[in-house]
This record gives structure tokens, sequence and C-alpha cells, in this order.
């Protein structure tokens, strides 16, 4: 095994389903559900003046003493990054005695293998369909992130607000059909939701009882310190489960290790991502208020599902279905029950469905628009799916916009400012400026399933290409401001090799959202999921690099 | 993946150092770190009055509905096997929807993976040397095995009594030697255990303060019902952490398919022999009285490991070391202080070095004699290790041998009571018997390690040799009484496959003892390993057959 992110043995969580896969078009590992910019600085606009950080290559100062761990307990290998490190990280490659790094990894790879921190090993044949077989620890940092607690109380507050928004947007059909117009021309799947969602409103459907299980993803801007959100995830919202475990990873190593790290462990905070999601399902189960019911788990990854057991503790069943067994076996009696077999299906949990791929046939669009009809509580609703599309996420970003949602003027502003540049691509001026300076745009296309974001010279050639063309293609994609994070050292655990490089971060904080008729009954924010990534290029950003497991350590 | 136990991907718990592997020798996984008789019956002593049970084909009973599992969750396969079943059973094949035994299997494999009970798969090279990868489910019985609430009280109620057996026999060094006098000159490994104890003699060196974490092995007698002790374990008894997970995973699956099942899940024993273990460690540390000690765990399995883990929770630091890096890196100080590095050793615990595989150079057996010098808490001492030999265990079982070490009749009426026949093969009665009937037999090697049992026409064969040649070998081995346990239908999950078969268990009953110059501290029965394996042929006993964890079911 060589570099990480470079080698042929990228590790994949598996899904049970073959025809379903979320890693399939990328070769990141953490871009997970969705895709995420990796990096970007210094929008043109007025609201962000910040300046590009200087580049200098400082591998003869990070990089003189390489870190090999001869070993079997796994090697530290390292990889050499241009990146100007303007912070000071907990992970100074300097101040670690290599014997303690070799006794980290050893114990932090038993650690993961005695508490479920795995995943399918891509090189493995059946890890993609058979649980427990072909395992591998998951990706992870070996230490905690630095982040400062300041921004991270922030992002905290931010989760309500934007619960409530979801559902107040899910609420105004005309603006989600008005706002996704053009894309529904230049983007066949956003197309087909919509005609699920038009039929919905034709025929009068409401969601009474409306569950949003949510990550919102931010990144911190190295110069501004400002706390930018990437996008916010409304459907199949990944690692709850392996987020929660590298916590208690790194508060586990870091109090076995207290005298040597000198760092404390309750800086961690406590990530309880399984345990509220769990709740949130088993409450929207109770809602739902029928005695012999069942919550439904679609498309399913074997992994990170912590919280469907939880939910069996709480005498919830859960059934795992496939779209297509559900259009096989799915019946929808007059009265809007649905039932599978004989079991009536309180609860439907999405953990896959946003991408094209998870639709190989009519028949899984079916089952799709079986579920939307029936009356069990859906997590997300198709409503609650298009709110967090990037050209809504756009869209919201517009003046005035989120004024038509919210009333509170301190939320709507807390909300403003952690929203990155966002522009639809008949912004002329923007389009003209982004052509002329590509490196502090990302251009993200509607189509979900990470890896997908256009970076450096081609987002130059792809808006010339579109202008070109002159067809209802440039409808398929946003620009957003490209986000400069901080780039710190780290040590990144993958496939039991340690990988020493530098590396950001992003942030996602997860939330739950349940309400009925009348009140909300659950709006809170969830733990966090932290994911580093080695930086390794300056050109195209990070997308290029390999993302692991991390936590954030308060600073 | 065809029938388990004759496929050429069988699993072994690995062990980090290459030079150490407890499983190379055998092909039956749980067989363990020591090697177990796997049925018998009949001795003809006149303590033995059982009936051999008649074989009867029952495959068309049995295997007249052949269960396949076509989904991705793991598929059964039907062995067929000649035995009887003469008593009912918790998998009675019939019983069971093959739907329900789909559900039970996939989310018996997620638990697996989301608790830690996994082990390292032979087939990928480097699971053996690096934690956390190629990592697969540990075999396991999706359900538990029936056992009998009395004969369960009776093997718990022992374990105290054989600590303190042990510690008293251990305190007999012309015992020792004397009983091992003719082994010593058939088997070398052996002989050198003795050479370093009679170096602790002469110099006179005593152990004042005393760790024992034992395991007895009991079969439980079909016809008679009795428990009968296959062999006690005083070094390296393995499985403590991997039993406990099977446990909780067996209480799990019976709560979540209560309905299902109809099973108590209260009636599977708790299970607390890593927490009990961790505790006599850590007692042992602080009896060693010094501020600033370690604990030394001696070649170490990755996957069974909890309670290191729970010693340092404890505040002892654990440090892992093979026996030649302690003979590279140990001192010994004029008081007897074993240092390693600047590290004072308090307690050595032996994950290996019961077999010759582990003492492949005279720099291991160096290091076993610096730990035996040195005033570290030894788990065991050359001296309780031993007591544990099988010849030992052949003397004890002699007229009037175990009043020479404990008072209390009723304690020695009830070691009696499980002891199997045991005969040296300077018993030419018994010989004679053996070469007539050796389908009654198992001959024992001193060796351990697992898989080296002689069993039917073999032991006749064996025996018959060993008169031709007249050597000292037949001391290397003692006979003992063939145990045919009840024989059940099981349902065995490895490699991700559900095997249908027909089984036989054998209960492992861990426990501890501590004690210092005055008193005893600790001595506990502590948990227990249920395992359970495939019978599938009776030529030569079940030794062919592959092994599961399992659990308790008392009835």
């Amino acid at each position: 095994m060589g570099v990480g992110y470079s080698s042929s043995c990228s590790l994949s969580l598996s899904l049970p389903y073959s025809h379903i896969s979320c890693f399939a078009s990328t070769t990141t590992l953490l871009s997970s559900h969705k895709s995420t910019p990796n990096s970007s600085l210094n929008p043109p606009t007025s609201k962000f003046h910040y300046q590009k950080p200087t580049y200098t290559t400082m591998t003869a100062q990070s990089s003189s003493s390489p870190l090999f761990l001869p070993i079997q307990s796994g090697r530290v290998e390292e990889i050499k990054t241009q990146y100007h490190n303007s912070t000071k990280p907990i992970s100074d490659f300097h101040s670690f005695d290599p014997e303690l790094i070799q006794r980290l990894v050893y114990d932090s790879l038993v650690w993961s293998s005695l508490h479920g921190l795995v995943a399918g090993d891509k090189n493995v044949q059946r890890s993609g369909t058979v649980p427990g077989v072909g395992m591998v620890h998951a990706p992870f940092a070996l230490l905690p992130m630095s982040f400062p607690e300041r921004q991270w109380r922030q992002a905290c507050e931010l989760a309500p607000i934007f619960n409530e928004l979801v559902d107040r947007v899910s609420l105004d059909a005309n603006f989600l059909q008005e706002s996704l117009s053009r894309t529904k021309k230049a983007d066949a799947f956003t197309s087909r939701l919509l005609d699920i969602h038009s039929k919905m409103l034709e025929s009068g459907k409401k969601e009474e009882i409306r569950l949003g299980l949510h990550r919102s993803d931010y990144m911190l801007d190295e110069q501004t310190k400002l706390l930018l959100q990437i996008e916010l995830n409304t459907i199949s919202s990944s690692f709850p489960g392996l987020s929660c475990l590298v916590s208690e990873l790194h508060r586990s190593i870091l109090n076995q290790y207290k005298e040597h790290l000198g760092l404390d462990s309750r800086r961690i905070p406590g990530n309880t991502a399984v345990s509220q999601f769990a709740e949130a399902l088993t409450k929207a189960w109770k809602e739902y208020n029928n005695p012999r019911l069942d919550l439904i788990d679609v498309p399913y990854l074997f992994y990170d599902n912590e919280f469907t057991k939880l939910c069996n503790t709480h005498d919830v069943t859960t059934i795992r279905k496939t779209l297509a067994e559900i259009d096989a076996q799915g019946v929808l009696l007059p009265d809007g029950t649905l039932l599978i077999g004989n079991q009536v299906i309180a609860v439907i949990y999405f953990r896959a469905g946003y991408a094209p791929i998870d639709y190989p046939s009519e028949s899984e669009w079916r089952a799709r628009e079986l579920m939307e009809q029936s009356s069990a509580v859906k997590c997300p609703s198709i409503s609650y799916h298009l709110t967090g599309t990037k050209k809504v996420q756009q869209e919201l970003a517009k003046p005035n916009v989120l004024e038509r949602f919210l009333e509170n003027k301190e939320d709507i502003a807390k909300l403003r400012k952690c929203f990155a540049g966002l522009w639809s691509l008949d912004d002329s001026n923007t389009v003209k400026d982004a052509i002329e300076r590509p490196e502090f745009y990302v251009m993200k296309p509607q189509r979900e399933g990470g890896g997908n974001n256009i970076y450096g010279d081609d987002v130059r050639k792809t808006l010339l290409r579109l202008q070109v063309e002159g067809s209802e293609e440039d409808a398929a994609y946003i620009l957003m401001q490209r986000i400069f994070p901080t780039i710190v050292p780290t040590f990144l655990m993958r496939d039991g090799i340690c990988h020493k490089d530098h590396a950001i971060s992003e942030l996602g904080i997860y939330s739950a959202y349940l309400r009925n008729k009348e009140n909300v009954i659950m709006n809170e924010q969830c733990g966090y999921l932290m994911r580093t990534k080695v930086s390794s290029s300056n050109e195209g950003g990070v997308a290029a690099g390999f993302a692991v497991l991390d936590s954030v350590y308060l600073t």
C-alpha cells in the first residue's frame, strides 16, 4: 500500500444491494451521500473580501523527518503537500515520538475492530452483499481536529433554524416548483422528483407528520474564520453511527494517553447522533399511532446503522427493502395505509434514493411514488428531498427570500451569515467573472453522490462550452464561492496504514425535526460528523484527496 | 463456499506476530489454545456403565426440507449427519420459517460487525499482522445451546474448588516433578518447562502473589447426563472477550424476536468473563504495590482483548511484547524487579507461550526464564502452567491423590464426580482394552494447541506401534475415556454463511484466583465459553468438525 488517495485499494462502505452504491462514482471515500465542494476562497462579491493565501513550499520544514513505523501494527507514510499551515494543529508532526504514534496506531486499530468502527473492503467481492465479511476498519484520523468553540456553537445553534426553514420551504409547493423550473429541463432526475411532487399537489396529498433527519455541512474559512455552509442534506444523511464511534475512539485515546498527549478528552463534544436519530424515528413511529406497524428502512448500509438497532430496542420492528422490492410487494390501501406483506408501514427511512443510480428502472420510480402516496411518515418526503437541492439552496441565498419563510430577524441573520456566495448560471456578471477567475469558484451540478464538482480551469472551460452550446444544460449547475479552509498536518488511518499528510476538515451538524399537524415534537441538533481530507494539490482544490472520519477538539 | 469444515476458507483468530500462531496446526477454529477431545463414550471401567447410543440414519427426517436462503445476507446450506438426536433442541430445523432464519442471519451478522464479534480472515494476508484489516465475523451459532440448569450450576460450583486445587498443587514441586518425570523424557517441551521449574526450586524462588485465570472445559455425557471434565486450562485461557459477546448477541436476538422464537433471553446466563478477568489483573497489579508499573501482555490476540482495554480504564498501562522482545529488552534488577525499557513490570499476562511453536529459538526460552526469575506476578507461573498439563490431570484422577491437596471431603467428592476416566500408558490393562475397543478411548498427547488428539482405529494403531518400538514415547500420551455428548440440530454461522448441521457442545467455565502470602483475594467463577462443533462423522469423533462460539440456554 502506498499513498492512500492514489491507491487502487480505495475503500467503500458497502451497500447490501449491488445495484445501489453510494460510492460508485467517486474515489473519495467520505464525500459520502452528498457531493461537497472541497475547497475555495475569495468569491468576487462585495460580501467576501478575503485574500488568497500564499502557498509556500513547506515540504522542507514539515517533512524533514519522515516517520516510518516498521512494526506490524501499521506503518506511517509521508505525503508531501505544498500548503501553508497558518494555525497550530493538534498533530504537529514534530511533537510526536514515533513509538508513541506506533502505540496510538495499534490501539486505535484494535479499538475500531472491537467497537464496530468498520466498513466493507471494496477488494473483497462479497463485502458489498453480505454483512460481517470482508471488513476493514473505517478510515479515521488518529487524533481529533481542533475547531474553535465559538464557531462550533454557531453551527449547533443553526441546526434548529435550518430544521424549521426546511419545513416551511417544503410547504411552499410553488416556490419549489418555480425555483426548480429551469433545472427540471436540464436535469432528468430532478424532473422525475418534481413530477411526483406535482402529482401529490394535484391530488391534494398533505404530509401531516413530517420527519427530517438532516445534516448541514460547513467549512471554516481560514482568512475570515467565518463558518460557511457547504450544503444541507435532507435525505440519507450519512455516518451518524460511525461519527459517534470516532468521537468515542478519540476520547478513549486521549484518556489513555493523557500524560503523553496533554489533551483533554472533555474538549471533544459528546456525539449523540445515533441515539437521537433513533429517538426521532421512534417518536415518528409512535406519532403514526397504529398498534401494529413497522419501520421500513429503504436501502440500507450495513456498517452505520446503530440507530435502526436502537429503534428495535424501543419495540419498533424494522424491515429492510430495496425500492424494487417495495414496488413488487407494496400495497396501498384506500385509506393511504402502506402494507408490505401483512405489515403496516409507519415510517419509511431512506438510506438511498437520492441519486439517479438508485433508480435503474421504472420499478424504483413506481416504488417512490407509491410511498409518497401513502400515509406513512417519509424521511424524507418528496418536498423535504427537493428542499435539499443545490438550486433551492442557491435560491434561498438570494436577497429577501429567507424572509418569505421565517419571521425572526435574528434567525434570518444567523442563517445568512453562514451562506457562502451562491449564484445561478443565468447571472451573467458572475459567469463572466468565473471565466476570468475560475480559481475562486466551484461549479456544482444538481446531480448528487459526491465527486461531481468542477474546480479550477475546468470551471472556465465548462462555462465557455455551455455559452457556445446555448442549451438549457446551464440550469443543471450552480456556482459557489470556493472556500479555503485551514490546512493542518494530520495522521490519517486507512487500510491499517497511518498516513502523515496535510489536510482540511468539514463539519457536518446532524439535526432532527418532527412535527404533526399541531405541534413541533422535536427540533434538535444531534451530534456531528467531522471529515478530514487530504489536501494534496492546489489544482482542483482537494477533490482528489481521500477523506477519513474525525472528531472535533474544541479550542 | 460449501460445507464449512471441509472448506479451504477456514478462519482463524489472527495473532499479530506471525511466528506465533495458536491455530497453525488445526483446521478446527475454536479448538482454541487447548486441544479438546471432541466426543467419546463408554469407558471400560467399572465407573462408567453407559450404553453406546444407537446411530440411526435420520437424514430422511431431519433433512427433508433443505433450507436455502437465496438472499444476499448469507445462505443456509444443509449438511447430512447420521447421529440420533435424543433431546429436544432449540434449533429444531422444522420449526423455523426460512424468512425468519434469513432475518436472524442478517441481523446477527450486522450485530457482530457492530460489536466487535470479529476475527482475522486467514485468506487476507495482513490479517495476522495488522489489527483492523481483513476482518470477518467470528464464527457463531445462530441460537444458544440448551443446557440443563443443574449441571450448569455444578460446573460453576466447581470453579473455585479447581482454583484452590491448582494453587495447592503448584506449591508441591516434588509432586509436579515426579508426575512429569517420564513425560520429561518423551516430551521436549515439557522438559524445558520442568528445567525452568527446577532452577527456580534450586534458587529458592517463591511466588508470593499468585494469579490464575483458568478455564475448565466440560462435556455433558448424553446417556448419564454426567458433567465430565475435558481439561483444565491454566495458561492463556482463550475467548473470554468473544464468549461474552456471543451471549450478548443471543440475548439481543432472543429479545428482538421473542414473539417468533418464544425463548426467554433471561435463560442465557450473564457472561462477565471479560470484566472479571480485567478485575483480577488489576487487583494483581495493585497487590504488587508499586506506584509506577505496568501490565505486560505477552503475545497478544487482536480480537479477544476487551479486558486489557478494561485494565486501561483502571489506570493500568498495558504494553505488548513478544517473548523475543522481552529477551531483547528485559532487565532484571537484583531485587527481582523486571524492567522493560524504563518501565517496571507488575503483571505478566500470557496470551501465548503454551506450545512449542511459541518458542522458535533459545531467545524465547531465555525470556520465559527471565520472567520466571522476576518478582512480577506471572499469569501463569511455571508451576501453574505445569499443573495444567494432561499428565498432572491424569495423576490427580488417581485414587487418594486429591486428598494430598484438599481437606474438605465434599469438595473432593465434587471434583471426583466430574473426572472422566484417565489412564497412563503404563497401565497395561487399560492399554490392552483400548487396543481391543479403541472407539471408547481418546489418546491425548502432552503437546498443546488443539487438533492433536487420536481417535478410533488410530488409537489401536498408535498403541500397537508404541508397544513394538518399546520407546519412552508412550509417556508423551495419556488415555482418556471418550465422552459422547448429545447431538442436536444447529445453525452455525461462518464466513457469512449459515450452515444447518448436527452438532455437539463443550462448556468452558472461566475462573479467576488471586492470593498473596496471607490471604485469598479473589476466587470466583467468571463467565463461560460455549463452543458448538459439527458432528459430521462417527469416525474419529468430531475432531474434523468446525467449531463456533455459542452461549448457554438453561433448561
